[in-house]
């Protein structure tokens, strides 16, 4: 799909950049953008009279309606800059935000000018062809078939956990409603309740083609849970790590199933699912006669960029199926890391042996010499994605387009019929329809997805960044190894770094080494302080002195985020972060919960060694200033404590 | 919170306009828009090293991949300038589109350059606060009072819809949770379930106060059917209006309360809510003992634009109370036709009255004195809008804002505790923190709401709209009443058109009468026709070519959509427009569907009459040319049949 030799990429060139290096050629394109369709409006029928004149135009209040809308313009500039957040610096570093790809700007505010609605293709002839187009782009990332997969743009990933779970849900419900189908249930006979709820994924959707056969599934599609509610159905439970994050607890409420029903998969000492606990999990689930509805494993959580092993669950799945007759439905929530997955791809999009892969990072320049990337285990997991049900992924994260661009895709399109609001077509039209795509006029995403009305100018920014920057390791590859490089360099200075000495007292930096993808977790440490309730309140002021929290973020030098790694969700993994920090076990079991800074470390600022070298020196700096501010923020507070207790 | 005369604002100059008429000041703007961010960056830390060099720059790979940039974007350009809908154009009369505001366009380019992100403040401390501001501009004018209510931005109508039935599932789920609560249940002692599935909903808002004071209503809210599913309740039917989007069907599916659960209330001659219909079906559930969920008005429904009763179903609501001890929710849809109740309300946001309001109209040149709108049960349903406990519009309707941008308001923001994923706080809390808005920087609303990441920029984009265009009859209502006023004067040509002379046939043209709002439907009719099959394809073929089905939109003259009005959704009030139309009872009775051409006339460039009759005189001649393209083309296969005939 793109026509030219993706080696030519520079990464700097897809941005504005932190000084605004490109303003030159952005502008230049904003104003074809905007021009482009200014002339094609003028262009449309110049023969119709001019409903405004000049004398119009001079008129007072003509003019007026003019100054008010720069007026309030210029309101909201000086809002936005007095308040905003520099994504775009390397001396952001925090939640999963970086500069945006200039092209997806500029292709959202072209679209934007046409105001396509991608609901119906009869409102966006454009704008929805690329959007299916973005979406197949998707799937072929993870491995799935062209042919047979679905994949569409979400407002976020919220929404796509939410279909994810909605499809699963219905499908789960399906052979209950078959059974239930006079005209329908020999497709069943025999089956207990449990075999019902426990078909694998794919034969269920061998069973929408044999009702399609008998002309049945528009009645029986009636009889899920969309027909008739949860409520005639035990659908069983819905098993997540406990990293999740809080939208599946949204999903579970909303789709009627219950937050109940979650059951939280305990993580291992590197924050993933703990694989040997799962299977506990599932097999006691097994024994309990407790139907599964559906498994979600997480690709970079939103705490620690930790990928779970993918690989395992889709193993265990078999296993069970083989074992037990149980079978249950998967779904990736790869927000954060899904579009890692393009650095696995070659150039045909054949997913690259390790040790080959290894060596091309470095022969290419992908990566430098001193980082090996990825670990085997997350190579596995990237690997077996192509086996998930469904995926969710965020272009509006790791893709560097702006928001709000979620999406989903399914491995099997036959599973859109469950949740659509259209005469459902046998399988053959369905691929004819794909086939005939530039033909045809009538796509509805409306009607087969979570929503309706949606802005086109999404569709058009995701898919100008994935002709832009190939869904490999040459495009996005490139552009996602500076951010984990930059990681690493991160963890490896942070870790050698000497302690600061402010004010006689000594502090220390350190981080969590090892992470999966480019999310690190960092902390400082004053020796000699026992109290990791102290330490907490330390780290929280740091993150104060480094975020919105302590003024304008504009005049600040470095800003991050956080997050507390707390007994409730993590269990007692955090206990070796709290050793590797000499604190005693005790400290751990007392207070629970490790306060630590957060940034995923998605600049592409920072790949050139030199580069990197001369920001970290500027960061020692910072971090100092930081310090020292706040031993004298302390310092003041005993002082009038001690004041007033001299009075 | 508009501190300008409103009277000065001129509708001309708040398009860029049919023929770009705008395009200096716009292109001025949109400079201005990208270089004040460009500046910001470049003002960010300048003693920050440059990482680009020039030398880097006139590297090969970077002006390849700027090239490329350009390539594709002009690759987008053309697609779009082939198959957009010049939505822009008065020639443009078919769905809920038209010219979108400059400031907004602009507001929303502006804002996307920083790309916050709404889901929380930290990641969009001035956009967070704008939607809050624009969700009460909305609230304000649906009379919600501002400190008890509450509104937010959605992606659209559709979700918009989930989420006031989410707030009414949870809310119905309350006193049955309350029940099992051991600590709570004394508040509801001695309720039989059918009085606690029947409580007011004020009632139950109160217990939240309650449980809050007791300190359970954490626990208690984790018994609704948020936390067990909607399994253990039985929460009644959902009555929706026939003419009903389809986004509550899907609505029922997604919440896990079955399609089953709706009931549909028939629609009268006028095409709205049969009044006298929905009080037989709500006394007749009651009588069932079947609890209703919700009752959903429609205010603006997509094919005729019809506003239901509000007042009706908040009275009938009152009745059940009184009567019956029977109580539901009032939901109202009012993606369409919502803004329109800004046409209300006077410079210091009062709900004007009857014969006032038609009086300033008039006065104030808002409406021509040939042109009386609203009819009095129109008014009387905008005027009962602010006793409906939730209510959906959409910006990107006729706030005309781009896409996407949906809104729910929400009469009691306390309703929000059932659905929130914060820790609930006290009323009084609660109502502090909005007044400390500006102060606080943590408004988490992706914890509030259904989706979670969203682009700030959306806000920007309604919250400069609402600045700029107040929310009142000489803001907004200026801007609706120029379609409106186009609508009625379309009407009344369309039905005093001379017949139609193309090869010796006669065609006529008739509207249908009275619409509320600005949707009309047309249709073609040829005389002596006594088939309304044969009339259906005559229409549908004059659609095809006067749509994208025939080509490409750009080189057509005029462009409209179109409906079927059948049995299944209206029953046979379309008989009346048969009867109208000269056809015998016997054939709507055999068909039960008619044709439609169908127009949300939301232009602002035809409310001049002397604009208005140039632009009819066009139209005549462009209906008379697909009437001749349209004899042509079925001579020609009469021909061809006639030739294959004879051979």
């Amino acid at each position: 799909m793109n026509n030219f030799n993706n080696s030519k990429m520079n990464v700097d060139a897809l941005f504005l950049g932190p000084k605004s290096e490109n303003a030159v050629f952005f502008k230049e394109m904003m104003e074809y953008s905007v021009t482009e369709h200014m002339h094609w409006r003028s262009s449309y029928h110049p023969e119709d009279p001019d409903h405004i004149t000049t004398v119009d135009r001079y008129a007072p209040e003509y003019r007026d309606t003019l100054y008010r809308t720069e007026g309030i313009l210029n309101q909201l500039s000086s809002k936005l800059k007095s308040t905003s957040v520099p994504w775009f610096s390397p001396r952001y570093m925090g939640h999963m935000n970086a500069d945006t790809l200039m092209v997806s700007n500029l292709a959202y505010v072209m679209a934007m000018m046409y105001n396509p609605n991608n609901c119906a293709q009869e409102s966006s002839p454009t704008t929805t062809v690329l959007e299916i187009e973005a979406g197949l782009d998707l799937c072929n990332m993870f491995g799935y078939s062209v042919n047979q997969s679905w994949g569409h743009i979400t407002s976020g990933g919220t929404v796509a956990n939410y279909e994810g779970l909605w499809v699963a849900r219905n499908l789960k419900s399906l052979p209950i409603a078959i059974a239930q189908h006079e005209k329908s249930q020999h497709l069943l006979i025999g089956k207990s309740e449990k075999e019902l709820l426990n078909l694998p994924v794919a034969a269920v959707l061998e069973l929408i083609d044999e009702l399609k056969k008998l002309n049945t599934f528009e009645e029986v599609r009636e009889l899920t849970a969309r027909g008739t509610g949860v409520s005639l159905h035990t659908l069983g439970k819905l098993l997540v790590p406990q990293s999740k994050h809080y939208s599946w607890m949204k999903a579970m409420d909303i789709l009627g199933l219950g937050q109940q029903n979650i059951v939280q998969l305990p993580v291992d000492t590197s924050y993933r699912t703990d694989v040997q606990k799962m299977r506990e999990t599932v097999f006691s689930l097994i024994e309990q006669g407790e139907p599964i509805l559906a498994v979600v494993a997480v690709v970079g959580t939103t705490e620690t960029g930790a990928i779970d092993d993918v690989k395992a669950v889709i193993d265990l799945r078999r296993e069970c199926e083989e074992q037990y007759g149980v079978s249950f439905y998967v779904h990736v929530d790869a927000a954060y890391a899904g579009y890692a997955c393009a650095m696995f791809r070659d150039e045909d999009n054949q997913f690259i042996e390790y040790d080959a892969l290894i060596h091309r990072y470095h022969q290419e320049g992908i990566f430098p010499q001193d980082v090996i990337w990825p670990k085997l285990d997350v190579y596995e997991s990237f690997k077996a994605l192509n086996q998930a049900d469904s995926i969710t992924v965020d272009p509006h994260k790791v893709g560097f387009i702006p928001y709000g661009a979620g999406a989903i895709c399914m491995k099997d399109k036959r599973i859109v019929d469950l949740i659509s609001y259209h005469a459902a077509y046998v399988f053959e039209d369905v691929q004819e329809k794909h086939h005939k795509l530039d033909k045809q006029h009538n796509v509805i995403l409306g009607s087969s997805i979570m929503e309706g009305s949606k802005a086109g100018a999404t569709a058009a920014a995701v898919w100008a960044a994935h002709r832009l920057v190939p869904l490999n390791l040459l495009g996005y590859g490139k552009v996602l190894a500076a951010g984990i490089t930059t990681a690493n360099w991160m963890i490896e200075k942070i870790n050698q770094c000497k302690a600061f000495n402010i004010d006689g007292r000594k502090f220390t930096i350190f981080a969590m080494p090892d992470p999966d993808f480019h999310m690190i977790n960092f902390m400082f440490r004053e020796l000699g302080n026992p109290s990791l309730e102290k330490q907490n309140r330390l780290n929280k002021r740091l993150y104060e002195l480094c975020s919105y929290a302590a003024g304008r973020t504009y005049s600040n030098d470095f800003l991050t985020s956080s997050t507390s790694l707390t007994y409730e969700e993590y269990g007692d993994n955090p206990l070796n972060l709290c050793r590797d920090a000499n604190f005693t076990d005790s400290e751990w079991h007392n207070v629970q919960s490790v306060y630590v800074l957060r940034a995923a470390v998605m600049t592409h600022c920072l790949r050139d060694k030199q580069h990197f070298e001369n920001y970290w020196g500027a960061l020692i700096a910072t971090f100092e200033e930081k310090l020292q501010q706040l031993v004298d923020e302390e310092n003041k507070i005993n002082h009038s404590n001690y004041k007033l207790a001299s009075n």
